[in-house]
């Protein structure tokens, strides 16, 4: 019997992270829960990641992942627009390590790769192939769509060299 | 009789984060300490991450400050950098928030110009600064001085329209 894996896909930003917990058991994977926490732009910068944290806190602690893993994303265009990705992907990266959660990372192409098997999927393709590879997934946004494939991806590449080496390449 | 204020000020960054601490009451600043707090980078990005917040945290904790201030920063040449920056930043905003602190933010040439007097000034005048402003000021590092500069700057600025602007426009 394989042991399942209960796993956490985050894709970071800062009016909406998305989530996606799904368990892995050998080549079975199964979908749990998905959603998105928003931060209110009317709010300060730092009561904004106060909401990313505090929501993300709330879903780490009602489903108890083992592992999480979140996208490794550039904007190179803009230096704000990636300087506020950076921070709340600070808070992505942050709060399942607070827990004690090892926290894997990925580029988006690898992620597109491993789910869809191209690296230049479009949004359309993840969320489908999402529903061909756990049927019951359902999802608020895209984001918690992109969230649970960054959970899948996981589950394909987790304890493997290549999961390793992103880790580090992104540190 | 004029009621002195805590304030932390905080220098980001993912190897090294600055901090300083001052007192402000009427027009006097008084240095309470500084220091630096550092990520270990053979560590993976997540746990680095979670160095920042703990050190920044037991200094919130042991020096008990009332608001907090963090310089806005860009690196416009590189993106990486800049998603680097964004992260560390992120930890920077988010550990006084947590703590219930109100945190402005101040543009780099808004922090020179209120310390030294001109928006293009160098970290050595920046430092001579600190310590004619505060003679008894002690830093370890230019990100401590740094720090110690934002927290002058927030001193000079708090509660004005500018502050306030500031801290609304980079949100």
């Amino acid at each position: 019997m394989t042991h399942a894996i209960r796993l956490l896909g985050i894709d970071p930003g800062l009016r909406r992270t998305g989530w996606g917990m799904i368990e892995t058991a050998g080549n079975r994977l199964s979908f749990i829960a998905s959603g998105t926490v928003t931060s209110d732009n009317k709010k300060s910068l730092a009561e904004r990641l106060v909401e990313l944290h505090d929501g993300l806190r709330e879903v780490v602690s009602r489903h108890d992942p083992m592992e999480a893993a979140v996208e490794h994303t550039f904007v190179n265009k803009d230096a704000g627009a990636t300087l506020k990705l950076g921070q709340a992907r600070g808070i992505a990266l942050l709060v399942p390590s607070l827990a004690g959660l090892p926290v894997a990372e990925y580029a988006p192409n690898l992620v597109k790769k491993t789910v869809v098997g191209t690296g230049h999927a479009e949004k359309d393709q993840i969320r489908a192939m999402v529903k061909i590879l756990m049927p019951k997934a359902t999802f608020n946004s895209d984001d918690a769509a992109d969230a649970l494939a960054i959970a899948i991806c996981h589950a394909q590449h987790r304890g493997s060299a290549s999961a390793r080496l992103a880790a580090q390449g992104a540190a």
